[in-house]
Formats: C-alpha cells, sequence, structure tokens
C-alpha cells in the first residue's frame, strides 16, 4: 500500500477537521492548541554512519519544530519516547541534542517512556500554541508560491554521502541535513499578519508538498524555473524532489503581497517567489515561455 | 544503566516539578492540562504469538489512558506513531483495536506518524485534562494504601502462555493482560473529592509502585498480606511483583476515609485498603502480628 493510500485510510479514525495537516489544531480556551507527532528510526531515516547521537536528538527537535512553524505555532512542550538497545552515555548526548534544538525555540521536554528495542528510535509529540492557526487548505487560483530559503542542499548531501566522506562534505550540505533550521519565526509573523493562504514545511519535497497543498483545493500550479533558489552545491532536482529541506512553502494572496513586504523586511530576510496557484488541476515548470509537466513525486518510504 | 537511574537522570531534562510522575501537568488559562506517553515494542512488550494486532493497538490506548487515570484526568487527544514494516489490514485492525480504547473512554485520536520499522512498534501521547491533579508525591505516614481491584491476573496470564495455548488460559487472565480496563472513572472521583494524598497505576508491580510513592516523601509502608485482594488463578506473588495490572493504587488521610466510602457507593464498587504508610523507611508485609521485609523488585526491561 502507498503512504498517501493509508493517510487517507487513517483519516476517518481522527477527529474530523483534522486530516492532512502537518499539526492537528484544536480551540481550547481562547486560544489554539496545535499538536505534532515526527519520528525517526535508525536504518530508515538516518545511520549512525554519518550522525552522532547528538545529531539525531537535534534533528528530532528539528523536525516536529518544523510542523509548529508550519501551523503558524509557538511551541511549548515535548514528549519524547525513546527505543534502544541500552541507555548509556550516547542516550545522553541524544538527549543533549534534542534538549538544544527544542530549547533554542522556547519548547521544554516534559515527559516521556524509554523503552527496550532492537532498532534504535525515537518519536516525540510536540505542542504549541497560536491564535491564528496556518493550514494546508486555502491555496486559490491567482495565489503567488512562495518558499522562505534556497533548497536541495539536504538532498545534495545525501547524493553526495555515498562516495565521500563526512569530512569532506561543505559544511552548508552537513549543517542542512543534520541540523536543519525550523522556521519558526517566520511562522509566527506570518501568523500574525494572517499572510498565507496556504502553509506547509518542505519535508518530502517541494513538488510533492506543493502537490499536498493543491489537492486539498484541486487546484495546480505553476512553478517558475528561474525563479527557484537553490542552495549551493545542490542541483535542480535536488530542490524540487529532494525533500528535508524544513523550508516553509506558502502561497499568498496578490492583495496581501505588501504585507508580505513589511514582514521580509522586519525579519531583515528575502522570501522567494517561485510561482503561481491555477485554475487547472496540473502542475508546470516554466522555464522563459515553455511550460513542462512536472511529475508529481517523492519521498514514501512505504514504496521502498 | 539502571531504568531507575536514567530516570534520575532524564528528570535533569525536564521541566522542574515535573520528574517521577506518571503525567506531566501543566496549568493552562484555568485548567490543567495532563500528558502522558507510553510505547509498546514487538519483543520486548508483547509477541504476536498471543497477541492480535487489534489488542495490541487496544492495550496501547489502556496503558495510556491508565496514567491519565492515575492523574485523575479526563482523556481528550491523542498522536500515534506506528512503527512498521509494511501497511497492511493488519496496521487497520491495530487501529481498530487503540480506536475502541480511546473511544470507550472519550479521548480521540488527533494526529501522528506512520514510519517504516524492521520491528513493529507503537507510542502513544494521551493529553487530558482535569481541574484537580493527583500526583504521586504526598503520602504521610499513617495514611492508609488502598488498591482498586484485585491484583495479579496479568502476571497470571505471563506464567501460564510460557506452558498453555491462548485457548486454554482462564478468559478472566486474557481480559486481564490484553485488554486491561483503565480506571479513568475512579480516577476521576478520586480527584473531584480530592482524596488521596498520592496516586499511581500499577503497571510494574504492587510494590515498586508502592516504593515509587513512598520514596517521594522518604517514607515506608506495611501491606497486610490477608488484605490484598488477588484475582481468581493468580498468586500472592503475583500480586506483590508481577505488574500490569493497570489499576490505581493511592494513599490516603485517615481522615477523608468518611469521603471515600461515597465514592465508593456512588460508583458501586469496593475498593481494598491493603495497609498503612510508616515513618520508617522500610517495607514490610504483615501477616498476622509477624511483618516479614519485603524485597523492592519489579519490572526493569533494562535490566534483561
Amino acid at each position: 500500500m502507498k503512504e498517501v493510500e493509508w493517510l487517507k485510510k487513517i483519516s476517518t479514525y481522527l477527529g474530523k477537521e483534522l486530516s492532512n495537516e502537518d499539526c492537528a489544531t484544536i480551540k481550547f480556551g481562547n486560544r489554539y492548541l496545535i499538536f505534532t507527532t515526527d519520528a525517526l528510526v535508525e536504518g530508515v531515516h538516518f545511520s549512525f554512519s554519518y550522525y552522532s547521537y547528538y545529531d539525531v536528538g537535534y534533528k528530532l527537535g528539528a523536525v516536529n519544530l518544523s510542523d509548529i512553524a508550519a501551523g503558524g505555532g509557538s511551541p511549548l512542550w515535548a514528549l519524547l519516547t525513546l527505543g534502544t538497545k541500552t541507555i548509556d552515555t550516547q542516550a545522553f548526548s541524544f538527549l543533549e541534542g534534542l534538549k538544544h534544538s527544542l530549547e533554542m525555540e522556547g519548547a521544554c521536554l516534559i515527559g516521556g517512556d524509554t523503552v527496550k528495542s532492537p532498532v534504535f528510535f525515537c518519536s516525540l509529540t510536540l505542542i504549541g500554541e497560536t491564535s491564528y492557526p496556518l493550514l494546508r487548505k486555502g491555496a486559490s487560483p491567482g495565489d503567488l508560491i512562495f518558499v522562505s530559503r534556497p533548497l536541495g542542499e539536504s538532498s545534495a548531501f545525501l547524493r553526495l554521502i555515498k562516495e565521500k566522506k563526512l569530512e569532506q562534505i561543505p559544511d552548508n550540505l552537513k549543517k542542512a541535513h543534520l541540523k536543519p533550521s525550523p522556521e519558526i519565526k517566520l511562522g509566527k509573523a506570518l501568523s500574525e499578519f494572517k499572510i498565507p493562504s496556504a502553509t506547509i514545511d518542505i519535508s518530502d519535497g517541494l513538488v510533492i508538498d506543493l502537490f499536498r497543498i493543491c489537492e486539498e483545493k484541486e487546484v495546480g500550479a505553476i512553478l517558475w524555473e528561474e525563479k527557484i533558489p537553490i542552495g549551493p552545491w545542490a542541483t535542480l532536482e535536488d530542490a524540487l524532489f529532494g525533500g528535508e529541506d524544513y523550508a516553509l512553502l506558502f502561497t499568498v494572496p496578490k492583495e496581501k503581497i505588501a504585507r508580505l513586504k513589511v514582514i521580509e523586511k522586519s525579519l531583515n530576510r528575502k522570501l522567494f517567489c517561485i510561482g503561481e496557484i491555477i485554475q487547472e488541476r496540473n502542475f508546470y515548470l516554466q522555464k522563459d515561455k515553455t511550460l513542462k509537466p512536472l511529475q508529481i513525486r517523492g519521498f514514501d518510504h512505504f514504496l521502498d
């Protein structure tokens, strides 16, 4: 079974209105709580041949924080499940990494479970809050498509690590893959000014994650090849299909572009306008005036 | 390293006041949110030779609900991490079981993550709320010790399954081990009437979990052998050291016993008074007038 089919089926088990989002969002009192869970398994999501235990802990925090960023939230509380053969100094090194990534964004570990397991795995549930949750659904034809930073470096790391030693790989690629930066500050600003019509973080790849946004409203998109920001050492292929970028991908109605400019200025950073949502339910890559159909593909562990 | 040493170390990573509890408790607005996480790993916590996928899902819900019961909470929202080789009808059967145990107590699944894993594992984070959280700390000398129901059947199941086929095992033992009942209703009543000085659910064994309560206040306890309720087919050894009972164990100041009687009546059930907290930091089993020292032992996967 493909992961997408499973997700469709599993959504019938969820409370209504909760399916397909990075985070579940629930009104509690006069605020919204947002919840996310992401897990990493040794040999599936990472290898200790190039990750330290510290890196795995750090990344577990970062990927969950990235989901909260996509929901426009402030991260608050985290619960950890750690599956390990033995508890030793490596497990502490893992905890240090997790703690550092969480604390950098103001979140703290409040509990969890440590279990014996023949394979190392870790899973985090992270809870945040917001007064205006950002959602995946809402992209309309004419909305402009933005990404928050250059893409592809994380994927380029995975290409290079097959041939090279860790020391030989450029630092920006190592950082992009092992210690991705969650876009918490940007997510909060986008939420505060109610800018995006739809938001997601790029975990499985620009094209597949754009497809997910578009599916929600049964629309399509054109990406402008020359506008897609590609990180140093990465290729267009990395940027389109690579995944694990943890940049934010969001759509903005044209009348809100002026407000977005204010955010760019106040955060002192550039955001990248890379395309447009279209009515037609298809996906294209545009170069000069030529439109090339885009294949929808991204990462699905269950198709290995 | 022993699990208890790990837990001590890990508690230095947690927000203050959160260590050693079944649940983390956080004031949010004018209510308390309580959070718990419990995981099950194939071959460590269960075997598919006598668990169906449905049973595993059901039990994952039940053990987490039991933590919320020990916190005196109403369960609300759950997030699931499922690690599995393939997603197929067995995974749905697992989900059905989880859904049923959660829904019986008014909780619902709101999200999660499904990951590929060479070993089947599942982890649930369950969030509940209460206006008066029950805690482990607070047992004082003179307080009476209660358990909510007969003990040992779950452990007796594990003894018998080594020699017998599943069909040959008495139904009460199968139910106790595979489909334990979380004490949500009782936990809520104890919280509403602010009865216990300390509360825990028995997951690792009566004696070790009593020890945990006592450690919090540096006190000891006497258990009255003849008062300990033992389930059919179970032994005193099962009841004292077996674990996985998911009964509530709680201490009650003598001046609150009358109020506890009101709860027993309104819930139409009997609670079992099995001993007393003492100042001396030791543990005894009393039979007639004789005191026998109790060895503190229970379940620790990491000492296998």
